[in-house]
């Protein structure tokens, strides 16, 4: 394949006749397509169908023998808790078990924060004159809509394979107090994949932090959500911080979110036994306690976490088809054309695709037009701005093969069409 | 029988031997009671086995075909906003339905207000100078507890049969604008039993308010909590404030915990559309959504208003007798001497008794030493100050019948030595 740019302008423009002929077609079939989140598959979730079996109206005592339909236990079932403590790679009084949703838990931490401040000792952020946070770009539009919705500014720095560019990370850190924390994804990460290496992790760990309360939200959303044949590895950020003599540094998120039911999982904080204590006191302000019949589900169904491994085993092998269309139609379609890159993850929910700079906003409307939503251009940048206007976000789990394969196909020609338009071929 | 305050000296000397044998006795047998918390039987949580069936591995989408299972649904399965509706006197849109656990609902409302302020228009509380709460008293722990922890003063004001001292009420909320909500438990109130009558909504929602951000909490707990022959039937204050020109003044709260399941109920938040969308615009930030799954078996089970009401008819079957119970063992051993009162609820989970002034702390202690674990004096008031010391909350549900009759006898053992002793007598 010739890449573009050498190509003379007659030969591109009969290229955009082809494309513009396989546009329109597309655009006669009236599709409806929607590869925008990072959503399951009802097949992903029929995998969890035996947890809604596990408890019934004769069984519903814990292992301890509680009555999970009662009051009580503001932390979690200590089963539960000692499941999630080895998932997260934490000591079971690391963990606090309770809601639904890692996001809810990092949005509350976050406003509690605001109010009290990180422990007896530091000022509620609701009282400093200026408040930012370093966002690793592109990211989770979640996290950064948190970082938006409480006026915190966001410092974007780039994602490199090994994680957050750590010589900009340090930099800024070590040089400004209003800088109170950091977004990580560090496996598979949202949407580029990355694996943060040990280095990576050690760095953050070790950094000079001009806040004394500067925090690292470290949400490792995808554990064990590999495609390959075992789950990547990521070194311990909580090992690393107490190593450092900055125990209290991470606060670890996670949750059963895409390994059981997204609307009807378990989520789990995790950090330092002290910052533990801190979410607790301020949790028995907040509710009486978790929904501890689901948490019971839960562990009755994966058991432990070999359970859990061969469950995610059961994922890989419904997700892996579509993450390999993805790579074929991307392949087949833009291979050697030097006008778009994209990600191979090892694990997690996104191909993460660069369109030619300025170009991302074209794309996606275009796409939209041909009836293929893909999430919105600039939607991994803080406050949606993306520099370069390149970054599109691919969810391809959703959807069924054939569907993935079709949305990918459209992307490709649009983004074919907008690199020969940028040429000026036309 | 006389009261004991015109007993002479001797008599009184010889009762209270007789009751002071009585303790020792009960010592001897080392129990260990506890009559402390609003918690539900297992008794009463068998009454919703059937919950538990009512999702399966095969069946899980709402009425609309939404796979409950996966993410989505900000505000709740419509089908179950519908029916929560109706229990909680609003309209489909006026409602929210979301967690497990009221009390985080009112706290997140606190958090949202202290944080952004109610609406565009108003302060964040946060970088208001003072903050204060009206809390009717002798009224609910953990209501006092939130305004303790976010350092909001509490302004106590009596609570009478109708609900608060309505007088009171009126004219703080008039006279200062640091003064931004008040506390409501309308119906059978956590711990008097109090229904508020129509003249106290209207006039909760008629008074002047300075702080034009005022808000009233309404948490309707026990709505349907009845142990007579129906609920008891309270004003509607969302429209009593609509009609009085101020449809955002309230935020009104409830749960299925003592319907359903504590641990795994549902919880609501409800109140004018424009203060709904307000929620909403904030639980956008917070969470993906709720567990819809749990949704669906609230509303299959419950399936309607009829069907909440014959369900509560069984939990009022179980609950009776151990209110009797209380009724009967406080009057058999207090009526007639002068030295307590107690309340008779139609409905609720308390009752409120009041040991002679200044002696609720010891006679707490003493039947803690007895082996009897009654809710600590001083709870059910502000900052857990009594200014009479004589406020008792009693809760009858968790134990067995036999357990509570005990527990009662030792309170009203405990209570006459107390009185005795006060009196002067020895």
């Amino acid at each position: 394949m010739t890449e573009f740019s050498v190509l003379p302008p007659e030969e591109l423009q009969a290229i955009k006749t082809g494309l513009l002929k396989r546009y329109t077609a597309i655009c006669d079939r009236e599709l409806s397509l929607d590869i925008t989140r990072g959503k399951p598959s009802p097949e992903q979730l029929d995998l969890s169908a035996g947890l809604l079996e596990t408890v019934d109206a004769r069984d519903y005592t814990s292992s301890a023998g509680t009555d999970c339909r009662n009051y009580g236990g503001l932390d979690g079932l200590p089963e539960v808790r000692q499941l999630f403590a080895e998932y997260m790679g934490v000591r079971p009084e690391e963990i606090i078990i309770g809601g639904n949703s890692s996001l809810n838990l990092m949005y509350d931490t976050f406003l509690r924060a605001m109010v009290h401040g990180l422990g007896a000792s530091h000022t509620p952020w609701c009282r400093e004159p200026q408040l930012k946070f370093i966002c690793p770009s592109p990211g989770y539009d979640r996290h950064f809509a948190i970082c938006e919705q409480l006026g915190i500014e966001m410092i974007p720095v780039d994602m490199t394979d090994d994680g957050p560019d750590m010589d900009a990370v340090e930099s800024l850190a070590a040089a400004d107090e209003a800088i109170k924390g950091i977004w990580c994804v560090p496996l598979y990460s949202n949407p580029t994949g990355a694996i943060y290496s040990d280095d990576t992790v050690d760095r953050l760990a070790r950094m000079t932090t001009r806040a004394a309360d500067f925090r690292i939200f470290w949400d490792n959303a995808y554990a064990v959500h590999y495609l390959g044949e075992r789950p990547g590895r990521v070194r311990s950020i909580l090992e690393a911080c107490k190593a450092a003599g900055c125990p209290e540094r991470p606060f670890l998120f996670g949750s059963t979110s895409k390994i059981t039911f997204p609307g009807a999982g378990l989520a789990m904080i995790a950090g330092s036994a002290t910052n533990m204590e801190w979410v607790r006191s301020h949790l028995f302000f907040q509710t009486i306690g978790p929904d501890k019949l689901n948490q019971l589900r839960h562990v009755r169904f994966l058991k432990n976490m070999d359970g859990i491994l061969a469950h995610m085993e059961k994922h890989a092998a419904v997700i892996r088809p579509r993450f390999q269309v993805v790579e074929d139609v991307l392949n087949t379609e833009l291979a050697g054309k030097g006008i778009a890159a994209w990600t191979r993850p090892e694990g997690g929910y996104f191909v993460s695709f660069d369109a030619p700079d300025g170009c991302a906003r074209t794309v996606v409307k275009m796409a939209a037009d041909a009836g293929v939503k893909l999430t919105p251009a600039g939607a991994t940048y803080p406050l949606r701005n993306d520099p370069c206007d390149s970054n599109i976000r691919i969810a391809p789990t959703f959807a069924s093969i054939e569907d993935v394969r079709t949305a990918v196909e459209v992307l490709a020609i649009c983004t074919q069409i907008a690199a020969i338009d940028q040429l000026g071929a036309v």
